[in-house]
């Protein structure tokens, strides 16, 4: 199929406004008679709030307003759950809890006056592991629950226990995992503006998902949806990371805004955002997995404890995708899966970038090469013998029918290109002297957007003016990943227009279409099926208006380059003296595209349905080098084959890549959020250690191409299954350069030093 | 039929942000690094520009930017004619125009840098009468041309040739009216924005017609449409004043913005605002009228003269409905009108509340009395006898056939209410003392909304949120008159929502369904359809998913009171719980409602065809005490009949006719903007006058209501047919007080005590 402006690496849309500085981020928002705000946070990560003096805070010069849990008018807000305080109550829950926020005219000023709020508190002693949460007769941490379970996933599958017992080799291993900072580079930021044109509070900022932080402010407030506007703003990256935390702090400013009548910013530091913000869910896991001397899986049972904090947030939802994937892409006839959430007084859990995934994968594909380890295969057979194909039937009991299962194709391709074969039998003998090398690889079936989580659905919105130049809304944002440039490139290549020619605009609870949120990879494909709808049905009108007055036939129309032409290719004319016309003809050149994702369905009771309408596919390759001892590792090179079902802009796909590459690297040899009785440790970049451009292997990233029938131009999802590899491959690479199995991430010095050996046969 | 939210005085839905000041009107707008501009006018309202130094001014503390034509990518623009500068350059055509402008950091800056710029003129002798303009070899205004004419609409009925000489009595009549400003209580205000969001410019203020702003704003930038945005404020009123002036004042903004890179703000003061705003079209009119003894009208010549100032503007449309109105609402067989319009250097000349009908309504309805006296007939009986009824044939030849013709509904009963038969005999017998009172008449047809002149549509959008609340965007605007409240009535009517649930949001045109502009008394008729087919659109919508989901059928679901009910007016649910169902399931519930008006047609070489529609007709009763040797004259009272088909608010309605009865007084007695020579010798309020509270006299609105087919509810038109009528009425009723006829607007002291005598058998 020819294309003239999808399938090609075209220069970003909004380029030239980000290199120049124009592009605004949510701090850049400035406002008259603007305020600052500053939150008190807890002193105890659990500890019930016995009073709040105000009194010397509220006296100091330019201090314009306090506010507390009683200022409130509905301090309970959450996605799923709705348990989280937008201001502590009774008891702070986490150690990022707030307990007041003060809005002045200067920074300082409010700086200042939250150190002179006094509040006495009374410590309790609080529940910091998961596990100890589980245990029955645990504190409570949402006293109105029985349990501090959050939620319970299971899935059974055929009958494991005789799985094991047709099984020739048995092993068991247990992984963990750490809380894991976004690490955008903007910090939250949210200016709330007081009855702005028609709403009551408009907030600016850099908001992941605009229409949940609308839910949660009308909530909070007790003010009707269409009397809250969130406009989002440039953002400096998300990663899932700038939703519910933005959503309490928009409230909060916008508390302040009305009570003010003024406009109030409220902006975290970067201490200030790993303190408050939500991080990836620490897991520990326990796998169990049953195979035939040939290599035949049998049977796989799994539990998985997600530590889920102070507050639900996206816990349900998160443990469900590991629900999904926890198996990996493996036949396994028996299957008995359990995943947990429970609440604890650590700092709480929510969305990241893989959003559940990463945490079993790390497991299971670590695991798989122990197994191989442990049958003596090498583990690209031992995977390639067990491989989901088209018309495997997953773990869920889906059958995977509706596209290409391109396992097999990412595999095959990134280990011939890495050469890995040759070099995981190389690097597995002993090498001289300290610093050895390895390579190991890891695979992945990730499910496309949110699955049966929720209804998948998205509009885009096309407007063509009297010029032929088009306005392009959206439900669905650009939070940096080059959205933009897809979208534009999508409806230009139905429209014949030039992406110059069409203007995204940000989304704005007011113009765009409520799309639910830009995660879950799901952008592309969903979004991108509602600009082709819209895209169409503009055209289409086109097609009728020309064809109704200049004798054509709608179906020899064609848009290209600007022009419409006709029958035999004449040229009619240019799409703009076509938008003049019809706009002196009172003929109205806005059309919508609204696309629901296919039928899904998931029976939460045994863990099967489809839980999917498509999936991809990736494998990537680690090669490091391991100083054995120093304990350093450095990874040389990362190939990662994805396929991405068609790449609209490869350019950017591989840039999706490249940034999830380095995430996964993150993720398995340097982050790690320390947590010390709720209390965390590293709260900035000189301690949490995430990677640098000087940490950046080779990467080599291949894009495979299968279209799926259900994506637009047959383009899918590449946002998160490039991080999710990383951390396993790497873990198997560093056992094949040292023989030294770590299951506990991030890999770190100290383990490669004293870390326990490779095991053989089984716990 | 049973209404439960129109046809209902309703509270305004912006009542409580006006009266608490929330309303942030074009001078409200502020933002950081805002700059204030201020425009060099010319010196002379003809004169070429020799040159311009900007040295001194530039060197001034705190000026940022100068701009010229030579600034100006494109200097020329125009809704009908492009010849209109938005800075002179080679001359000044009228004493209005701009030569430069200047933006700095304080107003009181600006102001002195204005003063500094050094401009070197050569005075031109200008024309500043339009009789002289349209000699042969009088001075071009626009050089590019081969006459002064702007335009010449003829109208061709019958044989006026034959009609006179079977007519009894001819007379032949000379009326002029004079230069209108439409006094607006804000002056135009603008702040331009640059690079917010993604637009190149945004463009905030008092903007009465944001589309053709954004026209003009994109052409004069030369800049694509989708880069320019403009929203439009809170408005202080325009009565048809804040287009072509405020889209030039954009244009010098924007410029100013763009240079800068910072925000800029152009507010007028009034003197700025009455020197630099187009006025309303002074006429020069020749009657000739001829009819039987009986009264029968037999044929009609008419020749109206439009002074249009400098630029073309908008004169080509405002003299084409006077063509339509200019013989009022009577069978004529024989009819020859020619109306024109001239350039000359006078201040250049728009669209005003009335739009071309007031100056021939005064000129008509004049004539009338002045035909009844001849006839020895009283006025009503004349008119009676020739008036429009159903399937009259007008003027241009339409068949009055869509709809109740009304005339001698509201001509009866204006006339029994005021008492007009028997006060119009007493006060015509000669009264004692000083203070006569007399009583005068004058009705109208009024084709609503654009018709012929434009293509006639607009567009609404619906947008249910998940709380049962709806945001409505209309291309429409709220200018003061109550639109909000008279669209939300009607959305509310058919979604059972109470209107403080809908959200009528400003117009944007980032947002709004281009719609063309709030003028013609449009936006209740045109809009109102609009508004009509989107909540239907979105009502059958509702009931779809309640039909498919409860055992329901579409017919027999009722929405009303927020709440859903179906057969046997079982209550399913409420409209908000609806929504929250709808929203879960990726049910999308926003509609587009797009209305174009019905058929019309007009032949500009006969000015024969079907202009409009639809017509509304209106009757206005005057009574005043004229104080014959002070020349005073006091209204007393105004009985102002109007079918407006269905008054959606008949509280708005009546606020409609206070404020076309007060201006149609204005008219009437007390307003003219004087030049001399091309200067404008009144520029604010203290010369100026306008009426106040204390002029008015004692208002009875009565609202006639025959629903119209084609209208929303049966609504039509109500703006501008309330001050058509005053002129006239006025005129006739100091003719009945004192015997004096008094051709030319306003009817002033002067005139009463030196006027000419009441004609007697034609001059």
């Amino acid at each position: 199929m020819e294309f003239n402006h999808v399938h090609k690496s075209k220069k970003r849309v909004d380029v030239y406004e980000k290199v120049t500085g124009r592009a605004k981020y949510g701090a850049d928002m400035r406002f008259p008679d603007m305020l600052y705000a500053q939150t008190l946070y807890t002193k105890y990560p659990y500890a019930e709030i016995k009073n709040i003096d105000l009194g010397s805070a509220q006296k100091q010069n330019d201090v314009e307003a306090i506010i507390t849990a009683e200022d409130v008018p509905n301090n309970k807000f959450g996605v799923i759950i709705e348990n989280q305080q937008v201001l502590a109550e009774d008891k702070s829950l986490f150690i990022g809890d707030g307990i007041a926020v003060v809005a002045a005219k200067t920074a300082k000023a409010a700086g200042r006056a939250v150190e002179l709020i006094d509040v006495q508190y009374k410590e309790l002693k609080g529940v910091y592991d998961s596990l100890e949460a589980r245990k029955e007769g645990s504190q409570l941490i949402h006293e109105e629950n029985e349990s501090n379970q959050v939620i319970h996933h299971p899935l059974r599958k055929g009958n494991v226990k005789q799985g094991f017992l047709e099984s020739d080799v048995i092993i068991k291993r247990e992984y963990d995992t750490p809380f894991i900072e976004q690490s955008y580079i903007e910090p939250e930021a949210v200016v709330a503006v007081p009855y702005q044109e028609n709403s009551t509070i408009t907030i600016y900022g850099s908001i992941q998902n605009p229409f949940a932080t609308q839910e949660a402010v009308a909530s909070v407030l007790k003010e009707k949806l269409n009397k809250v506007r969130i406009v989002q703003n440039h953002m400096g990256g998300s990663f899932g990371g700038k939703d519910e935390v933005v959503s309490s702090m928009a409230a909060r400013a916008a508390i302040l805004a009305l009570k003010t009548e003024k406009p109030v910013r409220l902006v975290n530091t970067r201490d200030q955002s790993i303190k408050e913000s939500y991080k990836r869910h620490p897991y520990k896991m326990k796998y169990k997995i049953g195979a035939t001397h040939d290599g035949r899986l049998k049977a796989m049972q799994i539990e998985a404890v997600a530590d889920s904090g102070a507050y639900a947030c996206q816990t349900p939802f998160v443990t469900w995708r590991s629900v999904v994937q926890a198996t990996g892409p493996y036949e396994v006839e028996n299957v008995k899966t359990d995943t947990y959430g429970f609440y604890t007084n650590n700092i709480y859990t929510g969305a990241m970038r893989g959003y559940g995934s990463p945490q079993v994968i790390f497991a299971q594909e670590s695991l798989m090469d122990e197994l191989a380890e442990e049958l003596d295969m090498d583990p690209v057979q031992l995977r390639l013998k067990n491989i989901y194909h088209n018309n495997s039937i997953t773990a869920s009991g889906q059958k995977l029918d509706s596209h290409q299962v391109s396992l097999k194709e990412v595999l095959t391709k990134a280990v011939e290109k890495s050469d890995f074969i040759e070099k995981y039998n190389r690097y597995k003998k002993e090498q001289p002297g300290d610093k050895k090398r390895g390579i190991g690889l890891s695979i992945s079936f990730r499910g496309c957007s949110l699955g049966a989580e929720a209804i998948d659905a998205a509009g885009i919105i096309l407007s063509l003016k009297k010029d032929g130049s088009v306005n392009l809304y959206s439900g669905l944002a650009e939070n940096g990943q080059g959205l933009k440039t897809v979208y534009c490139q999508m409806a230009g290549e139905i429209l014949g227009l030039d992406i110059d020619r069409i203007n995204f605009m940000e989304v704005d609870t007011l113009i765009s279409p409520d799309s639910g949120s830009t995660v879950a990879s799901r952008a592309t494909l969903i979004g991108g099926n509602a600009v082709k709808k819209a895209a169409n049905n503009l055209a289409n009108r086109i097609k009728k208006f020309i064809a109704e007055r200049y004798e054509q036939t709608e179906g020899d129309i064609v848009l290209k380059d600007g022009t419409i032409y006709g029958k035999k290719d004449i040229e009619i004319m240019s799409i703009a003296e076509m938008s003049s016309k019809a706009a002196m003809e009172g003929v109205y050149l806005t059309s919508y595209g609204w696309y629901v994702s296919p039928e899904i369905s998931w029976d939460e009771e045994t863990g099967q349905g489809n839980p999917y309408f498509t999936y991809v596919y990736g494998c990537q390759v680690a090669e490091v080098e391991v100083d054995i001892k120093t304990g350093e590792i450095s990874v040389l090179k990362m190939t990662a084959a994805h396929d991405v079902g068609r790449a609209i802009n490869p350019a950017n796909v591989k840039g999706q890549i490249y940034g999830g590459v380095m995430m996964g690297l993150g993720y398995g040899i340097m982050e790690e959020l320390k947590t010390n009785q709720g209390y965390i440790q590293n709260t900035n970049f000189d301690e949490y250690l995430i990677p640098t451009v000087k940490d950046m292997p080779d990467i080599d990233p291949i894009i495979v191409e299968n279209p799926d029938p259900d994506g637009p131009f047959g383009a899918k999802s590449i946002g998160e299954p490039t991080l999710e590899l990383g951390a396993a491959a790497i873990a198997n690479a560093v056992a094949n350069a040292t023989d030294k199995r770590i299951r506990s991430l991030p890999i770190n010095l100290e383990q490669i030093i004293v870390g326990r050996k490779l095991s053989k046969g089984g716990e």
